[in-house]
């Protein structure tokens, strides 16, 4: 068989599905448009702009009509992200498939938090531990899945440093596909048997996440990669839609109102872009009021490169060696740097960053106050919302949501916590360690 | 101050709950009545029949009346075990005060894995991994803290070999209780730092599980242990209904259908007892059929007695010395077996066991079909499921439902799952992979 250029194969795949009787596999997502140009674009497994090279993301006819009508719609659908799929580049029917269904997670309201921080308006934190493979990657994968379908991809690949990795390896198996997984050599051995259980194959790569990337590439253009969907590469329009789903969550478990203020972590800084255009269409839609809302980015210390933009007040992000306890947020040179720092300076947020103690720290009061146990990407949200409040930029009176996209069992190396005492099985013992 | 009795303690306890405005604290419940002698006694923190020694559980007085108006209320209610409150010991307001809200997990349609049992019938898989702490144990703990909040306890505790230490822990940071948990000394790092993030006591006991349990059963009787629940030894009868609730979901799940089959691990015994009790309540309230279902018990070989007693056809178990890398099931001496016999010989069920090799199958089957990473115990369920169907004492033709209790990530070291393989990052080196 000769190889098949992917924008072919892409329009093939549409074409086929539109002829038959299945519902469009891409629901009401119409096009792909360039970020920067705003070219369009048949829908296909590409992910950058023909004519300027600007990332390319999912355009819309949503559905117009009465909010009462939606919001009902929604309301009665599944417990899961599937219940915003009017919204979403998937079929109508995408519940009824065999998938993860991640999603509608707790959005806990955190009294004890509050108090702590000082904090007299309402504070929630929205709990993505709550996942399936207990990461927020499960709800962008879930999305990729569907495009992958819809290709005919046969094998779900991505580069991961661990959360993706797991989340790719787990759907892939549980819709059927085969996966094969790349991340560097030397991650923690909990993760290796998270990515490696579900049977797919993983590939350690020699070499740092950069490279395992930039390997992902190469390979996407050779026919050893015909056939793959790279969720985090020529699906990665569709995947990131997927983190919509944080924002219409948030506003429907808020009783469909905007949140003021919601503080979201950054790695490449697609989740924060795309909660901000979730919440933007629910404006656009009528489903929530149409008022302001403040976006706030967090990152660690060690690989704070759009921290570092928004402060000094420049435009482009600088690139930057990550070295943090946060590896799920080491990504030094984030793709979404600009438009992170153009949301936050727009809706009056702000992004900011804390050391990796301050992370620790942070990780133990939220699991102190409100039993939730996140992974250093959470402690990173959480520490940055207590500095916010100090430095005056967040609003302690005011509604706000904390994200926490991961597991602490994930990174249980970077919190050191032991037994108070260790004693004989006795009264007296226990009397003498003086608890 | 002097020491109180326990029973005076609950009875006042009881007696100023009821006369204030606030809801009953027990909701439904009127009495704890031994499942021996069937003597009832006040509700309050006690596990023993006063005349002969049996294990008391709650008695209720159960709504009466349309189901159909329960079934829409129930319906209505929370996500979360709390759309029971109905039918649990606990106050109607119960969703309203500060707890982790577990339950209400995914039921996964495991067409995969019914494939490659060579199922025909429905498969499903209830996967309790979804819950706060990732086990089913936060259902058993959020009831106990209802009880411990109506007592007037101020600090909740319990032994525990892991899974039960982090619940406990989780819960009691979020409703504002102290903690302090006990585990043997040599417990695995990933498990002890669950236990101790949350900020409470945690104490090493230089010992067995069994040290640990005569230690709390001596603490309990002392004053050092005043105001103290341990959630499964004085709070033990409100706990245990927590697994009710996995009976309930399954059935609403099913759309109010009761399964033909279901499969659940055996540690004490106690959950197995509490999904019967929880299913002849839903058919005694009209909320399901009235219609057989087989109850099957799963343990580890390395820990079977009560399989051994099983097949050997006695009514007691004889205690054996666990040896499982099972060890959320390691109970060599389980409370509960007799009433287990006594129940998968009443249903035409069965009670069988499967060895750590035929364990570690499971989970990567389970993985591998439907993308769920389960702990040892989830292991232990499906690999039974497997020999109960060779064995031809479950029919694959009908609806069975496994339990998976917890989660993968907490029994890491069962599974040695690893890199298919490393390479160096170039298109060459993977071509040599041959993969």
């Amino acid at each position: 068989m000769r190889r098949k250029g992917l924008a072919s194969m892409a329009v093939q795949a549409v074409e086929s599905a539109t002829t038959s009787d299945v519902p469009a596999p891409f629901g009401p997502a119409v096009a792909l448009s360039c970020r920067e140009c705003g070219e369009r674009f048949a829908l296909g497994p590409v992910f950058a702009c023909a004519s300027c090279f600007g990332p390319l993301e999912v355009a819309y006819d949503l559905p117009a009509g009465d909010p009462e009508t939606l919001r009902r719609r929604i309301e009665a659908g599944p417990a899961n992200i599937w219940r915003y799929a009017p919204l979403l580049p998937v079929p109508a029917d995408v519940a009824d498939k065999p998938g993860l269904n991640p999603g509608f997670t707790k959005l806990v309201k955190a009294d004890n938090l509050a108090r702590e921080l000082g904090v007299t308006g309402a504070l929630h934190v929205k709990d993505d531990s709550g996942n399936p493979t207990h990461s927020f990657k499960d709800r962008v994968v879930a999305v990729a899945v569907e495009a992958a379908r819809a290709f005919g991809f046969t094998t779900l690949s991505c580069s991961s440093t661990g959360n993706l990795a797991g989340a790719v390896g787990a759907a892939a198996a549980r819709a059927g596909l085969k996966s094969c997984v790349f991340i560097p050599h030397d991650l923690e051995a909990g993760k290796v048997v998270m990515a490696a259980v579900y049977g797919g194959d993983l590939v350690g790569i020699e070499g740092t996440y950069d490279d395992v990337n930039r390997f992902c590439s190469e390979l996407i253009g050779d026919p050893l990669g015909e056939g793959w969907g790279f969720v985090n590469v020529n699906l990665r329009p569709y995947y990131g839609e997927g983190s919509k789903t944080l924002a219409y969550e948030i506003c429907e478990q808020l009783g469909w109102r905007l949140p003021d203020q919601i503080v979201v972590p950054i790695a490449s800084g697609s989740q924060l872009t795309k909660i901000d255009k979730g919440l933007r269409e629910l404006i656009a839609l009528g489903l929530v009021e149409d008022r302001p809302y403040k976006i706030f980015g967090a990152q660690a210390a060690g690989c704070s490169p759009v921290s570092r933009a928004f402060k000094d007040g420049h435009e482009v992000v600088r690139p930057v060696k990550p070295d943090t306890i946060a590896k799920s947020l080491a990504i030094g040179n984030p793709a979404d740097g600009p438009y992170v720092l153009d949301i936050a300076r727009r809706t009056g947020g702000a992004v900011e960053d804390v050391t990796d103690e301050e992370i620790v720290d942070a990780i133990r009061l939220l699991a102190r106050t409100e039993g939730v146990f996140a992974e250093t990407a959470g402690g990173v949200t959480v520490g940055v919302t207590r500095k916010l409040i100090e430095n005056g930029l967040l609003d302690p009176a005011l509604t706000t949501v904390v994200l926490n996209t991961g597991d602490g069992l994930k990174t249980l190396d970077a919190v050191a916590a032991g037994p108070t005492a260790t004693i004989r099985p006795s009264l007296e013992a226990f009397r003498a360690a003086g608890l």
